[in-house]
């Protein structure tokens, strides 16, 4: 299992719209072959921020199957308006279980 | 509930005694008061960079009480020395649940 992690900055003023996206695009993740979970985060130092956190069963299951689905193409429609710049998307796995 | 979220870029080679550090800390995070969970990913795109992620009851049970404790000083002698850099540690706060 792998987790995509997506910083995300958004215009001024944009949050609440974005976030209303993000919301709307949940069907289009949890209908996604291999996506277990997804989440937003907000920055509590920088409220323009968001992570967005995607956990996927592999690695291709984001970069080729959903990046190449329309889901993919509806999810950016949803929220790309929103976006200060391009996402700094980040690929982990699970170093240390923890608790 | 607040998530911490601190990207460790770690000497190169130390990696694996990074993470048995993390390991040893388990039980210093266990103990604090107000922390929930943690774990340790590990970027699969720069392999030296981690993200600690520590949910906590409130942002200062980490940013005082934590921080003021024993524990993170005990926290610090067991990972401090594979840091290429100081970590940048960032708050977040869940803005949309998904699933």
């Amino acid at each position: 299992m792998i987790m995509e992690i997506a910083q995300i900055d958004v215009k001024p003023g944009s949050e609440a719209d974005f976030e209303a996206a993000v919301q709307k695009a949940v069907p289009l993740f949890k209908a996604s072959d291999g996506c277990i979970a997804m989440e937003l985060q907000r920055s509590i130092e920088k409220p323009q921020r968001y992570r967005l956190m995607v956990q996927w069963n592999t690695l291709e299951d984001h970069t080729v199957k959903f990046r190449g689905s329309d889901a993919f193409q509806q999810w950016r429609a949803l929220v790309g308006p929103h976006f200060a710049s391009p996402p700094e998307v980040e690929h982990t796995q699970q170093a240390v279980q923890g608790f």
